[in-house]
């Protein structure tokens, strides 16, 4: 936090790569690492969402942390005995202190581990994307889409930018301000751009090109946690989600694209946000609405022409341990 | 707060009644008492309203406290020098001491005060709208509606006992329950209740009979605060209001209709329940949220008949020191 009471995220990560040259020391090859993320963390979904699209569930298993974690870990709460199968840890935080024993900042997913050695490779959630998408080619699934097409790049990363500062960091901003000016400006900044994008979408279907990109990758998991959480929780209040009809029909869309609406669990997603930020929640209770079931409804979309996954084909079912409770 | 987390409201009043016949030692006169509320209190906003629709502005004055308050008392920090100009006290504290020295219960609004002694007659919120309706008759306006009629008392007493166990109570269970099942169950019972309503409301212009009575002013107060303070901070969220079709058009109806949304300072409201409650908002930030102006949008519930004030008519505008703010 800020002097003036504005919420600032710590941006280091880990920023080692998995390559397919392998020039970090960290080569792409089936089986030998494991994507840790929770289903809670918009950052984590993400990755999920890529892997999915991509359709590198063989090649790199997925852990998932449970939704409540102390200050200094998330942890495997929801697995049998607490620990992740694979890696054999109750808490994430033993993978980032084989990596460094000192490692002195948050324990953050989506993380990628390397399996034989037990230690965190990158934490970096914005390369992590990018590198599954361009840099695991060789694992990727018949069909996987190309959501960082060199012709859209600049305009994808121009997008992407503003929607992190003003939207994905911008509604934490909103939360985790301690002062009511740094509050205003978050609200005030996180509503234009919400209002530049309802405009935006209103005329096309996905926010850059004719078809799934990096750039809704990179928005959606804020829209699908905003009613749930951040509308309410993040003070984000002046309208819900379902009230921008653009918005929220193109949040829908992806819901129902294979890829995205299966890696949502909205019970973690809220039990995680009112149990873990006691700050702006002291008691811990998880409100029991909104009613999610409206996800599933028409969204008309497909009107504005578009193909969801360009020259490629939607990804299969997710593996069966991976599949999320269905909405009630 | 008892054992199981729930919330319970100390019920118990100074119950002195301001009468006709003054047998309580308080006989309705002109110009002798004082009503003290505040703009954000629902409890204290029923008794604003009935004094509008009876036109009792001349009779009985009004003090307003204004939304911050600490632990101990409701303070008329809004006023000039932060004092009530007719009872020449910053804190409503002193007139309940003026009263009892040793008053040992909350400092609630509305209370009526008498002017010459400075104490505090009664503050029994479901007494004192019924004794405004019914005692004060002599100094009504005419044109005043009969908001208690006789042949509806038991449907009107039986619906606002469910509105205030449920809701206007129930509200407040939610948002100050301390266990996961304390709120859990008052959330069911209100949104039971609600949906009992939204029925109700579709075939009906008013909760009883076809004229406005002392059911609706009971109702109103919490529905009017619902989006803006009761779906987020009190996590009363399956939807907002603006999502129920009957009871939205309805609370817009009442709105509009004079003696009620001219009693409604949003801005204070809000200030209130984020500004005090920090035991439910730590930080007592206030959220910019929701955007109030809808309340001013076409309700159509005038195609379901009813005549709002029976054979009566509706009261002029309000003092112009009582005037609140605009919507923005």
């Amino acid at each position: 936090m800020a002097d003036r009471g504005e919420y600032k995220r710590d941006q280091n990560y880990l920023t080692t790569r998995i390559t397919a040259d392998g020039r970090d020391g960290y080569p792409v090859e089936p089986g030998r690492y494991r994507l840790v993320i929770a289903r809670a963390c918009p950052w984590a979904n993400r990755a999920a969402i890529v892997r999915r699209l991509m359709g590198l569930e063989d090649a790199l298993s997925m852990g998932i942390a449970g939704p409540l974690h102390d200050e200094r870990s998330w942890s495997f709460h929801l697995d049998p005995d607490g620990k992740d199968p694979v890696l054999g840890i109750e808490r994430l935080q033993e993978a980032f202190f084989k990596r460094r024993p000192d490692y002195p900042r948050g324990i953050t997913v989506p993380a990628l581990v390397d399996i034989p050695s037990g230690a965190v490779v990158t934490n970096d959630f914005r390369q992590i994307t990018l590198d599954l998408e361009q840099e695991w080619q060789a694992l990727h699934r018949d069909g996987a889409p190309d959501l960082y097409p060199e012709k859209l790049r600049d305009e994808i990363d121009e997008v992407a930018e503003l929607v992190f500062r003003d939207i994905n960091n911008g509604v934490y901003k909103c939360g985790f301000a301690t002062s009511q000016e740094a509050y205003d400006t978050a609200y005030d900044r996180l509503w234009e751009r919400l209002d530049w994008l309802e405009e935006r979408l209103q005329g096309r279907r996905y926010l850059v090109g004719d078809s799934l990109t990096e750039a809704d990758v990179r928005l959606w998991p804020t829209l699908v946690r905003f009613d749930a959480v951040y509308h309410g929780h993040f003070k984000c209040n002046r309208q819900k989600l379902s009230e921008m009809p653009a918005l929220w029909a193109y949040a829908r869309d992806l819901f129902q694209t294979p890829g995205f609406g299966d890696t949502i669990d909205f019970d973690q997603i809220k039990t995680h946000y009112y149990g873990v930020h006691r700050n702006i929640n002291p008691s811990g209770i998880v409100p029991k609405g909104p009613y999610p079931g409206d996800w599933l409804s028409p969204h008309g979309r497909e009107d504005l022409g578009g193909r969801p996954f360009g020259d490629g084909t939607p990804p299969g079912p997710p593996p069966e341990g991976e599949r999320v409770p269905p909405l009630t």
